[in-house]
């Protein structure tokens, strides 16, 4: 059974927000330190911190470091509840296709409003929002133990698992989703093998999910994405576990670009594909897929690879950062009730 | 009608090969004086020559320039002889997925051998062999021209086609297999849109068949290979064009590895996929795509880029430069007889 340390990808000290800052990983552990909402959103934005459940608990955060800030410049408490909802405005706009990041902003704003507190010091308010975030993050860690035993389940021993992007620790609270699934298993002595699809443009299944396997000691191959159906096609693998962005509520999936490929290559040679993710993903306002907003980046990640340009100049890049898998693709998706099967129960 | 200059990827200049370096594309166009069987193994190892029909233009002018070499210093008929059954065999191993090279290493060889020419003086037969080099030169520069005929024929007006990895002219003798069809089709004043995979891990769609759709000046969008499903799955494309490396005789179809997952997505999504490829790519040898040798290459070339290093020092990659897509997939195969339809006739 190895012995994982843990990994804090989002912390609150004294103040301020401390980010592992992943895109030096894994070359380098860099820790951020975020004063300002500001700040947050360029990290979102640069994806220091990415992962949807780990966005929730970033913008959790962000809004008790709004509030704080606005307290410890003297302003009253109606003033601190204004610099909240602004920072949950501000925040909102940085990634548009995980919900999670909306959810947690929501969820915090309407914590610091519910009921008659027109009495409570700016310091009680202040005080409020940062356990609030501090919840939700308790909350993250809590889900993804519950998704790990559940998804223990559908894991035969020894496995095979193919995953595309990063799921584990970093995209969470320090938990996991998919990746969570797989150190679970790892710990509690299973044999598990990973495909670790590289995730182009930013590699963060070559660089992060590696990174936290090599870690937790788990066997694992780098692939191209493109290898994913070969791998799928040829007997490789026993089943594929990935995380989601905004789960429609059909069941339809927004995840990493690249996921869409994967689940109808595992579909055709009849393997197993399961999204792992917190019902905090679950977007009842979007009744089906087609209707969840897909961020497009810069196309420079895709035509340039680390200041080195790939493309020729001037040659243009499409560069969605997600897909929708429809729901006929999914076996299930583990969430903390437990395997939920299809028809999907928004 | 764009007007494009003419691309050489492998000619053949006073005992010498010259060859574009594609591992320079697009940066630079170095060209590579090749002057040792030897230096031209190593060439293609390296990918400075790659694309099955091209490499098997490389093979005859591989067995010329040793039957050159050996003439030049003063051997004998049957030395010279030996000298290019020897280089057929040292080539033969260099690549061995596209079954072009081995094609017209053997061709070359039995040309050389054929009929009773025990008279014939080394010059003579030096000369034949360069002649013959050049006719599978010539040959295939007209297959492409043919071929590009018949694909102009799928593609509807407008097109938007979806290709993956290299097969224009740097993967032939100088006219192209499936991208070969596109820039006939934009020559003909019809109007194309290229959705260009990038072709992880060594990028021969950003690098090369962006190079030559800019130089042709034919718009189009380089993507990230997990981006081609979410390309096929929201009506982005109208047909999918393909090369081959080797094609078995139930018409399952070694390509660059990423090529099942796009065939299996375009299926899924009712678009038209296509294999371009000459003839010489058919290996009635090799009754079914299970039987096809897949090349595995070095993990470095997942786990790094340009030398910097993506994954964690210590992370395994896995590394299939190929993959097989079977027959069922497959709208048609496009060669120089027609587009030819399933079942496939080997």
């Amino acid at each position: 059974m190895p012995n994982i340390e843990p990994i804090f990808p989002v912390r609150w000290s004294d103040g301020r927000i401390l980010l592992l800052d992943q895109t030096a990983l894994p070359a380098a552990e860099v820790i951020l330190s975020i004063e300002t909402v500001a700040d947050l959103a360029d990290a979102i934005r640069r994806l220091s911190v990415r992962g949807a459940p780990a966005l929730g608990v970033a913008g959790a955060f962000g809004v008790a470091l709004a509030v704080d800030l606005a307290c410890r410049a003297g302003a009253g408490r109606e003033a601190c509840l204004h610099a909240a909802t602004e920072a949950a405005r501000h925040l909102d706009g940085a990634r548009p296709t995980a919900v999670n990041l909306r959810w947690a902003l929501d969820r915090s704003t309407a914590h610091l409003m519910d009921g008659d507190r027109s009495a409570e010091r700016p310091e009680d308010l202040r005080d409020r929002a940062v356990l609030f975030a501090q919840r939700i993050l308790d909350e993250d860690l809590a889900v993804s133990r519950a998704m790990a035993d559940h998804g223990c389940g559908v894991l035969p021993d020894p496995a095979r698992v193919l995953t595309h992007c990063n799921t584990g620790a970093l995209a969470t609270g320090g938990g996991g989703t998919a990746l969570g699934v797989v150190i679970e298993a790892a710990r509690r002595g299973r044999k598990v093998f990973v495909h670790v699809d590289e995730t182009r443009p930013l590699l963060q299944g070559a660089r992060l999910t590696s990174w936290e396997l090599m870690r937790a000691g788990i066997d694992h191959v780098v692939q191209c994405d493109g290898a994913a159906a070969w791998a799928l096609g040829t007997g490789r693998i026993d089943v594929v576990l990935v995380g989601a962005d905004r789960i429609a509520g059909n069941g339809d999936t927004a995840n990493k670009v690249g996921t869409l490929g994967v689940a109808v290559a595992a579909r055709e040679f009849g393997i197993p594909f399961y999204v792992v993710a917190p019902r905090s993903t679950v977007d009842t306002a979007t009744p089906q897929g087609g209707a969840i907003p897909i961020e497009e980046r810069d196309g420079e990640e895709v035509s340039g690879f680390q200041g080195v340009r790939i493309a020729p100049t001037h040659a243009r890049a499409w560069n969605p950062a997600f897909d929708v898998t429809p729901a006929r693709f999914i076996s299930g998706w583990i969430t903390e009730r437990g395997v939920e099967r299809p028809p999907f129960q928004p």
